[in-house]
């Protein structure tokens, strides 16, 4: 079993990633974003991200009813079906489904931000939360009969609303039902960089003990991708290649280890 | 087994729909439009629907790349995504796909328009066509295990590519793999209208041979979907009613009759 996961940016090789994957046998699962697309989308429709400052000064995405449905449109409509229809044309048998699909995944809504309006402490509940479920046997479902799933959000949360969640959890969640033996993560850089801005920078080799020493010593969103990609390990034994999703032949650069090999 | 087609203005009442269905037992199909919603999204997109005329004088809309992308934002997107949310949330397991996923709906695509151009005749084609066939395992797949399958266009041609296609003949496919006994069609008008602007000539009772005489009788859209419900009668021996969807209870109305029976 492998997982891939492809990351939403708008120069991602995804023809190549398909060409790629029409030469590898065996099980796999697409878990993809569409960040890029969905930032587009929503500057030409003048829906702009929100952001709000929590009280205790963090800064992030309000996920209200219109960025849902600007995330549905780019993420479960355009970039998920055009996906497929890249398989299909490889005559891979590729379904796309987001979580709230047969409750795919499933989720904890997050209980809110307290945020500071008129000085007064007021909770902001958005539509956002964190991975808790797989229905595996869906998943198994469609695997034993030779489709290939391709994942993305929303998820669905404990009353059935469609809420937003971050890829990098639901790739660790899916490994712990499904203990996948590689995971591939495609992204704009040549790999895991020890310096963001140099592209030379690329950690060929990262063991679990040093990835948990890196997640301790950051912060903020790198720290939760840390986190994500820690909690990968606690099912099977994976090897993850975080690689360049760039480039002409991204998957096949990928297993040739060519990025940043965690094991 | 159950077809419902829930068409895609923008005065359907999709809560009451999914409501009246939490009350229905047994296996059901849904099929989705959104034309109001693509729409809405291409004009604020700027991405106008392309109207051209055949050499022969007849006008068509020419689904180039840009609305396929459009669609698949508006159909498989946001309005797929927003029932099956519906559907959740009212303890209803659904899982939405359109024609490409899993190769579901398979269709082969028109060979192109004949249209004038500078004096010549040219041959223009797109992304449209009529389906042909149906993935039954997967679909019956689904039913068994109690899922509730949201179809919505794009299928999938003869290549893969992903094709625009009319709601009318994917139920008319799905009758010929499905045999249902009740098929429901919601509309913004309360049934098929003797006078198209006048909402009080209902047309209550219709005899699949009346229904073939008015085919022969009409021509452009009307023609086309009158020849679709004509070939939901080649497959079993289904009651189809035509109801209005903008009403409180669009599916318990149209199952009491009220609207157009043909049987």
């Amino acid at each position: 079993m492998m997982i891939i996961k492809i990351g939403g940016g708008s120069a991602i090789n995804l023809q190549g990633i398909v060409e790629d994957l029409a030469q590898i046998d065996g099980p796999k699962i697409i878990v993809h974003g569409a960040n890029a697309l969905r930032d587009e989308l929503a500057q030409k429709l003048g829906m702009a991200p929100r952001v709000i400052t929590s009280a205790s000064g963090y800064a992030s995405v309000y996920s209200d009813a219109n960025a849902l449905d600007v995330m549905m449109m780019a993420y479960a409509g355009l970039r998920n079906k055009r996906l497929v229809e890249l398989f299909q044309r490889q005559q891979i048998n590729a379904i796309g489904l987001t979580g709230l699909d047969g409750l795919l995944i499933r989720g904890r809504r997050n209980r809110g931000i307290r945020v500071k309006e008129n000085g007064k402490i007021k909770l902001l509940r958005d539509f956002s939360g964190k991975p808790q479920t797989v229905n595996k046997t869906l998943l198994i479902l469609l695997l034993e009969q030779g489709y290939l799933p391709v994942i993305t959000v929303p998820i669905a949360d404990e009353n059935g609303f469609a809420i937003n969640s971050e890829n990098d959890d639901i790739v660790a969640l899916l490994q712990s039902a499904l203990q996948a033996t590689t995971i591939v993560q495609l992204i704009e850089a040549p790999g895991f960089l020890e310096n963001p801005t140099d592209p030379d920078s690329v950690i060929s080799r990262l063991t679990i003990r040093e990835l948990r020493v890196r997640e301790q010593q950051s912060a903020g969103r790198i720290k939760r991708k840390l986190h994500a990609l820690v909690k990968i390990f606690e099912s099977g034994k994976p090897r993850v290649i975080i690689a360049d999703g760039r480039v002409e032949h991204p998957v096949k650069n990928a297993l040739n280890e060519k990025g940043t090999v965690i094991q």
